[in-house]
């Protein structure tokens, strides 16, 4: 009906099909269990909306979103009051992707969302290998009352993959008890070459990457719920992911911006980034 | 311990002790169901420290809070994560402040957390009269898969008592159906000398009233999770209270300020004061 | 490739494609001689997510966008540093909707874009009339050294379809010499009685709102780039639209909202009730 | 040195030097007995800068800045620690705004800063009346163990004139004793009837206008240290200062803004405004 | 009179009683001489709320805040129009707690409460040393006039325990004069290691922390009155605490948050575990 | 006409007139084709505002405000509308400086502007040498259509002077085809020492320095349009500083402040400490 141009309501690049995209970005605009100051559900299509105004190139990989293959599918139609049908609406949708041989990005939403995605790859890769980059430890068992919660989300995980083929990267808070199971299991990363080393040593494995945001000092990122002084600057971020660019990434998710709580919006625009630079370090 | 004097951690001009107190104030920190945009949890500590800045006297009833009996209780603990819960505990502390022969002013929260209140009320009370102001209907059935919502509480506290025993004040976003409701039951008040009429013809019932502050209109409480343009100034609600202070109030709960979307903190320091004048309305 | 649901990406309540609709609405996200505070190009954006928090039902009009024929179809890919390309695409995608048979529904940007639409429109109706919505009279001459300027706009629509043709309604600041121009072509509404005096006498003709949010008080809409005080509640606008509901509305348009003003996104939300109502009032 | 044209660091319109100016505009940047929230010491500066962006003409009384004959002499240099010390410099400044045969128009800062401006113009008037606008009684005999604070200049100025030289306008909040105050002295005008009565009685006498600007509602004016709920709409403001402009007013101040609870900046330019306007109805 | 049970009102992990903690923390809400942009008067309650949301445990110390004795006094009542009356108080409660063989920890307010506070330590331990933790040296003799002051404040505590007694962390602003009297005495410390040094020339000395938050960059810990930029990341900031952890820690304040710049919130939340932190290095 | 002192009016520690000034600060309030978030117009009188509130004295470089020879001339009168005649003021007023014998210190506003102040430099100065501190490249050819841009600046400066005349310090963002264009011709500056090479290479020339205050991290200054994270902290940047101190500055500007997004001020704070480290890195 128009000859006159319009912008794309997709993601700053996004393929204009999913057909032959080798990533479906999804977001997940759920934050039901959060327990201090909710409001991560707005944080996908704030996200996108912040992605139109950066560039497609990233200095950290020299690549360019525009030769990236992604597809933006948009937000899921999430039963907000019921938790376990969201999980399971994320499980089907995780499943819908891998079915038809493509990749997963999942845009949060809290935490616990991470949980059903990854329960769809581990289906599919039993070898699977899961980096969580964090401030907190997330390894509850139960949080206030409840098990399904984005306190206890990476303790869900373990369970299920065991504890052997998790690595953590940031975590600086936790409950005692979760700081000494950190310890006991060794996941805890220490540094980027510790961490290159790690994955030296699953070279190969298929790896599954969830990124709390928190994992970045609140300076860098303060719109986040549960902000953590002492987290990493985004050079140190970029040095983890360096590390990362050699590996086998199947699936990934980004989780917990609040833009509520992004007063000046550069939180938002630095979750942009972030997720340009993880389609980057992911894409073949 | 010590002579040097400190400022008391209850709300200002509180009772020191609940013993000799007509009115019990219960903070009720909850807003697991909140659609749009939670953090109603934060009201009650906020406006506790916002009711140190502002005056004890009301010139709008010629009365001083330093003559009113009432008590901070302070904050239920309450266990965040389950609904039934959480609804359980509201119920169990209204009967336990009934029991000891007092009144409950319970501060939200979100807005489900009138519905125990109130159920406990109208099992003392067979006879009571809720008065509703809102600028919503509340009034759905169901809200994304939930009956226990608080976009349903009303519907639910009409269920109970009936919708002959309810008022609805300062109503004006809903669903169709719920217009259609509302006008079948006759519940909205359409003003200030229509209310007068009906509570003439229910004069010496118990009254219970539930304010979501939303019924004022955004300009005067902006901090509030899903704003409604065209509602209240402060002046038409206390034209709504003059009428309200002839009436048997035995119970009452103001909800739904949200701290974090209150920049400014005024929506805090107004919330303070309207729990100031409901105080003022409804003590003997 | 999905069968998991998805939000769509448009408009609360939109239609899926535009061909059946009665309206579309187009983004024009510009604000390239905005004067005091710039802004306004991330409006459309905004209050489309915006959209998605509220209500589709309007008590006002006893309508609901559900029943109402209209196509988001995002925004206008403009070449953000050239003013009069900017203008020339407007006018062409207006065209496009006259020429497809429908009607323009223009979401702002700055109001400069209001004049190419109306170009077009004038061109296809020659009676057509224009009611204009707004605290500044918008009738200066040039502005900094421009003429083409929001602050410029309406003195070119007048001289386009004449004076004699033009309504003003809220208009609370200006220069002297704009004043005087109102006064001499009686351009003015003083009132909803007076505007209901004026909308008989053209009873029937083809009919254009201009909308600058800023007619609203800063009060009840912040998000704007010079606000205006003593400008209209949202009652008193909602009063001059019920006047309008019986005119022949054959085109529109709303500007101004200016997001990153609107620090507890309340305008956002209120900008998106307007748009509602304008489709309320203006749908067949 | 400079052919190339540079903006006026003075307020908007102001004259270039003060020798032929009816009024000298005198930031007074004190905050220092401020009880709840300070910050009104940064208020002459930013209102100064927001003068630059709002329009000379008022449409209120067809008058235009460029016609009236005022200079910006900028703030005054405080000691900050010392109240005794900067009451004296604002009590030597006015006499020598007296002693040039001009008037003294103070911006604010707080509000004690009233009071030495009233006592210099009482000793050149004997006659003086005084116009008191607030949200506030500010009577009281001592505030937090100091006699010389923002909450008691009211009474000292009543003290110093006699009551009956005294009408306060827009109180809402205060003590109770405070309250009585008002009654006693019958000090409190009801509506701008009553007021256009009052000032006949007085017609010819030396005015001086006291304006805090929290007269206003905090939806109109939220940059405030003590918000109050239920006050003027700027439209009320304005019927009232049409009743002033027949009285022969000899000096003026307006106080009390506080740019850093100003999120929008809204308030900074209402308060422009407000100013614009005093200076319309004040000026011969 | 309840079994439903409540939040405490206290600080997160307080003691029920003073009787048995080791640690008094003391609120003192004063902001009475504060240059810039005053404010801190509110930090102890906001504080107090956020502590609610933080972990008890410290990753840094391996220390458990349920595990450490100390005891919420709350906030003195203090008479804010009088700063000499202030300062008496403050020395009142101190004595008082070390007459109680406890251990007394501020929190401001501004920084001037601290000489009281350290003058009665002083008198009890003649051998007191003090760690001064600032952006700013506090050097001044006078500042505005006045000799107690926010500025001043080190200079008067150097005056009564010598300058021998005093080290200085952070420091990266002041006057000129300031920068030499740190020079000559040698006061300023230059790196962690170094800290080390000092501290192990006084081991077994009593000593008083006095830390002012702004010694954090202003990217960490936005939400304070005079930002300097180039100050101190967390994790360079418990480099420092590690080295105090053998210290003979006898008494503390924190102060300088100021809760109205803090948009975010995050400066209040850093806040709190910057006290969790000083209680962990600092309790037996 | 007064004895009581008023603080001036210019810049803290402005000299009173130019007349033996060596650096001549003028205000360039342009941001007309600034991509994104626009705002930087109002950076020159805010960050004049804050001057007020900071030290005179640099700990970095041991000097002081008070003994460099510097005037604020205030801000440009710009016509806004229009970009041709605005670069052409600045060039004017650059050599009207230059004329005078002087040395320009030009704050933005965008960086458009540094473009005409170089073109008057250069035609001074045929040897003259830039320094160019940014997140940003700036060496597009065309943005959105146009070649006047501040995403174009720095070509146009680097195709007047050559790009063997340029250093480009702190860029991280930026098309793929400008990274090539810095890699071709060595433009980018990998680290201090690498500088002070570069710099001894250049002993003697004359050097222009243009910093785009975005060069900073956005957890520093948060308050710029385009927010690119990874950037420089304080102390990096002074790093840079140091090896200056020895250069021949002869002319410079500090660019995109944006106070709009600067919702605690901190950024406007520390934009005017980078100006106080300019003025002492660059005068005699």
């Amino acid at each position: 009906m128009f000859r006159t141009p319009f912008i794309s309501k997709n993601w700053m690049a996004s393929d204009e099909t999913p057909n032959n995209s080798e990533w479906i970005m999804i977001g997940v605009p759920f934050d039901g269990t959060c327990s201090f100051r909710p409001g991560t559900r707005f944080a996908p299509e704030q996200i996108r909306v912040a992605s139109r105004g950066i560039e497609t190139y990233s200095p950290y990989f020299n690549k360019d979103l525009d030769d990236i293959s992604f597809y933006d599918a948009g937000e899921l139609d999430l039963p907000f009051g019921n938790t376990q049908r969201v999980l399971d609406m994320v499980y089907d949708v995780t499943r819908e992707v891998l079915v038809a041989g493509k990749k997963y990005f999942g845009i949060g939403g809290e935490h616990l969302v991470s949980y059903p995605a990854i329960k769809a790859y581990y289906e599919k890769y039993p070898d699977l290998y899961v980096v969580h980059f964090d401030a907190h430890t997330d390894l509850r068992d139960e949080y206030l009352g409840e098990a399904l919660s984005h306190s206890t989300v990476i303790k869900k995980v373990a369970d299920l993959i065991g504890f052997d083929n998790l690595s953590q990267v940031g975590i600086r808070s936790g409950e005692s008890y979760e700081f000494e199971l950190m310890k006991k299991h060794n996941t805890l990363v220490k540094s980027a070459e510790d961490f290159r080393d790690i994955l030296s040593g699953i070279k190969g494995r298929p790896v599954f990457i969830t990124l709390d945001l928190d994992v970045l000092d609140p300076s860098v990122l303060p719109g986040t719920g549960t902000p953590e002084v002492g987290g990493f600057s985004f050079s140190e971020l970029m040095s983890y992911f360096k590390v990362l660019a050699d590996s086998n990434i199947v699936g990934m998710d980004m989780l917990e911006l609040s833009p509520f709580l992004d007063t000046s919006a550069n939180s938002t625009v630095a979750a942009a980034k972030v997720a340009r630079e993880m389609l980057c370090v992911a894409s073949r």
